[in-house]
Order: structure tokens, then sequence, then C-alpha cells
């Protein structure tokens, strides 16, 4: 990885809170430019809710330029009504980073964990705090989901582009 | 409804295949304007698919001027990774409907059944025959996808904009 540079986004999808997180790769080392959530309340017409998430991953995408995007990919754990809800926002932050042409990593939450905190298994506040210190941040990124959206994106400074079919 | 005329969107959404059809609304008289179906290959890079869809969605809107749109929501019969995959297409399909600022009537499988053949537990074939028989065409619209979504279109003129919260 010595000598790459990139800007990475990562994206924690979902129809009430998209978290999303920017990291700048120098060589080996790791830098926070930003990060964010986007929110949308309930009492807002669904089709609306998915343009506003498009439209601010979109205007995220045109800010910081990123080359590619590392996002989380489903979890068994939810249930159906969750899923089909995540995948919904996902579809629609994806559409976005489609049109910025961006390359796309998808991870499972077992390799992210694995990727930040070197055990798959790793509980919430453990990787909210291996983010804070990979990117040298003074505090643990907030809201959740920006953390988890950063914790993505470092997924794929290991892993780079890959599918997770889903 | 006698005397209103309006053009009604309907959309089956997959990430596979994204049926459309487009239905005008004439007081109480049903016409099919046209119906096609969106397909992406599996060998396509996931946000790309997501891409196309919303955009040749977004063509239709801009295309037909529909109003509003009537889509089908989750159903419970389907397991996670399909109602993620289902989901993520059904978004990329929202935002392109929500750029063009049509309404959104969000039914399950059993308010569309009820709607285009009076009973809630039709089969298929008879969903899809009815859709033929109430819009006048000559055969069954095919794919099945493209048949689907005059059904959701259908549905959209006896039930108007409601959300299934999902």
């Amino acid at each position: 990885m010595r000598g790459d540079h990139r800007i990475i986004l990562g994206i924690d999808p979902g129809l009430a809170n998209t978290g999303w997180g920017i990291v700048e790769q120098d060589g080996s080392r790791l830098r926070c430019l930003a990060y964010g959530c986007v929110s949308t309340p309930a009492s807002m017409e669904l089709s609306q809710r998915l343009l506003k998430i498009a439209q601010q991953i979109g205007a995220v995408v045109d800010r910081f330029k990123p080359t590619c995007v590392g996002i989380e990919t489903v979890w068994f754990g939810q249930n159906i009504t969750a899923a089909f809800s995540t995948g919904q926002a996902r579809g629609a932050a994806l559409v976005a980073c489609a049109q910025g042409g961006l390359m796309v990593g998808e991870f499972t939450p077992r390799q992210i964990k694995l990727a930040v905190v070197g055990e798959g298994t790793a509980e919430k506040d453990q990787v909210q705090y291996m983010v804070k210190q990979i990117l040298g941040l003074d505090d643990v990124p907030h809201p959740d989901h920006a953390a988890d959206a950063l914790a993505a994106a470092i997924c794929y400074v290991t892993h780079g582009p890959r599918a997770q079919r889903t």
C-alpha cells in the first residue's frame, strides 16, 4: 500500500440514519477528513427520505471526490422489515456512489470488525475505540452511524473493492 | 373518480428485473400506454445495476410524466437476502420517482390482488389475466414483472397514495 494516496468514503446505510465518513489514505497513514450522518424523520414521505439520502451522499461525493466506497452488507440478525428498509437506503446511497464512478467494497460486519479491531466478534464500543485510534481522532465519532461508516472505509483499505453477493 | 385524468406509473422492483407499466386513467376508463422491464445481469457491479434501474425508471418518468406511482412493498415470504436485494432496487427506483415529484402508493401483495382480482389470495396467473382484461390488452403483458407493475398501477387507482410502514 505504501505510496498509495486515495480518498475513501465509508457508508453505514439506514433509512432513519445513514452515516458517512471520509478517510484519506497516504501510504500507510490514515486520516479522517470529515464525517456525518444523513437523518430523515419517519414523518417524511418514503421516496423523499430516499432522495435526501441520495442527494446528501452525492454532495459528499462531489465535495471530497472519493474514488472508492466501503459499505456494510446485510447482517442476518436483522428481521425482514429492517433488511428491506436498510436495503432501500443502501440502494439510494449506492446510486449516488455510482453516479460519482466510485468502486464499491461490500463487507460483512465480521470483516469490518476483523479489519478494525482484529477480532470478528468485537463489540461495538471496541470498533468505535479503534476507529478513533486508527484515525488519530481526539474523540470517538458521534453518532455511532458515522463511526461505523469510518470503520467501513478503514476496512476498504485492507480489502479493496469486493462484492458480497446480496 | 369520474372526470379524473391522470397518468399512473406502476413498479415491480427487483435487482435482476424491475418491471414498470404506465396506466392512463380517464374517468373510470383505464388504458395501458406502455410497459417494460429493466434487467441487470448479476455479472454487473451492484452500484451500476442500481444506477441503471434509477436512470431507466427516470427515463420512463421523463417520457410519460406520471403524477403518481404504485409500488409493491416487502412480502414476508421473502428471505432476508431477497428482501435486502429487492429493497435496494426499490430504493433506486424510488429515488427516480422522488426526482419526478411523484406521489407514492405502497401496497402489499394482498392489497394488489384484492384491487385487481377482488380476492386477496388470488394466484399469479389470475392477476395477470385480470390486468389484461382491465386494461383491454390483447395479451397478458410479458415479462411477469411488467404485468405485476401494471397491477400495482391499477391498485393505485383504487387506493391512492398510501404508505405501508416498512
